[in-house]
């Protein structure tokens, strides 16, 4: 039996009941560690709250262990999957699905909140996105910029787009690239808004095809689900400069202006730099 | 204090624990009840799980009366809304969290999984689907068909459509919207994935832009979340034959073939009208 278990996007509470029942009946836990950890859904927190030893599942693991390590002992062992947000939700983990089912184990899947849902709080419709784009971390050389035809094109149709940012974790260090047996690996990092907006405007200024600028309204949102969670909307400019604390972080760009609905706005205004500037005063 | 709280798709179990400790500690709880209420996710059902009494906020209760009778009491004591799916997935009630924060009242959202993320366990990449439409019951006069617009130019862009389908709850009969003091309801109606597609094909043969045709690629979800849950991949005519059981049903209308990654085909695959007629036989 597999459960792949999501765990929402705040800490170890937001797991569900059902999420929280199955993890108490499995043999054996996995927690998947390279796509989405969040600060506060760590494996030992997690242990705690569990009462129960849990394994990390890292990319090598997930992506090429895993019926060895993971789906053979699900043929006889109750096994559970963890995975933070939703099992289908940012990353989607269908693959192992189906190589389970391949394998005749009985599978079932525990959501969650993701990312790709709970940016709804920010007021704007989820019905109003466009393609999610990914932002990576750029280097001197590598400096990928697919995000920018699909942001055009988000635009161009009226829609909002979300901006997921980077999250570098267990990557091994280049001597271990070498050496894999070293099991050497880089301290985590994960892109800030302020990092993305960097690279957006890169981007923007080697392509000039005009899609957005530093007046292009965006919503930043920083730790969605959590109790010190920050939404801010305003220009990139002014999103530029503010302090976004703890990870994860992502971000918004609107739809042109024209084509954002009046509530939205009116939603979006409660987040506006001003408003969430006065509040901090007021703390 | 006011809690808005997600409970997610399946049943009872699938409200988070964070959420579970919510509810304990409110003084009075909500549930709302016309957008997308499921029947594993009842008034009676929470009730006996939470052990307390829950009212019900309809349509007028929560768009007109929100004030008076939810946010009022959430000055001096502790309110919980509750709401199936996520806050913000399908339906936002950004606008409860606006009016609440005017009124200075400390508000909490609790995040859940909805269809708009939940969707992902069909294989398809979430990445890849363009703006989400919904179809409503067609009547003899009234056929609003801008969803046609929309799935075509989500295929024009090479993305999947997720179709919501409509809900009918608590819907005044003829006889009350005159006099509405009367509060009679028509039974509750849940739209069909059959009868999705004959409205969309309706529309097709009367628009005629080439869209969509009965050779369409589709995946139809029944109960998504829910342990009976039917995940089916097949044309609309192969689809619009299957029998899908209870409510909710969506459906989505994959982008054109060319536009779909072959790791989505690999997984949707195994969802296929020939190997689900398979495992129908098998159990």
């Amino acid at each position: 039996m597999l459960y792949i278990i999501g765990l929402g996007l705040g800490d170890e509470k937001d797991i569900t009941v059902k999420g929280l029942e199955a993890v108490k009946s499995c043999d054996v836990l996995f927690l998947e560690s390279y796509t989405s950890i969040l600060p506060r859904i760590k494996k030992d927190r997690l242990e705690e709250f569990y009462g129960k030893k849990i394994e990390e599942a890292d990319r090598y693991c997930v992506e090429s262990e895993c019926e060895k390590v993971i789906l053979e002992r699900a043929k006889t062992q109750c096994v559970g999957f963890l995975v933070v947000g939703d099992p289908f939700g940012a990353t989607t983990h269908t693959d192992m699905v189906v190589r389970a089912r391949e394998m005749n184990i009985q599978v079932e899947v525990i959501h969650n909140a993701s990312i790709m849902n709970a940016v709804g709080v920010c007021g704007l419709q989820l019905y109003q996105f466009g393609i999610t784009v990914s932002l990576v971390f750029f280097t001197e050389n590598w400096k990928p910029d697919s995000f920018y035809d699909k942001i055009k094109k988000n635009r161009e149709c009226g829609l909002h787009t979300l901006c997921l940012l980077d999250i570098k974790v267990k990557e091994p260090t280049e001597e271990c690239l070498l050496k894999p047996h070293l099991k050497k690996y880089m301290p985590p990092r994960f892109m800030t808004i302020n990092q993305a907006i960097d690279e957006l405007l890169e981007i923007e200024h080697l392509r000039k095809e005009g899609v957005y600028n530093e007046e292009t309204l965006c919503v930043g949102l920083a730790r969605v689900g959590a109790r010190d969670q920050q939404v801010v909307y305003g220009t990139i400019k002014e999103l530029r400069e503010l302090d976004w604390g703890e990870p994860l972080h992502s971000l918004v760009i609107c739809a042109p202006d024209k084509d954002v609905h009046f509530l939205e706005k009116e939603h979006l205004e409660f987040y506006s730099v001003k408003n969430f500037l006065k509040r901090q005063q007021e703390e």
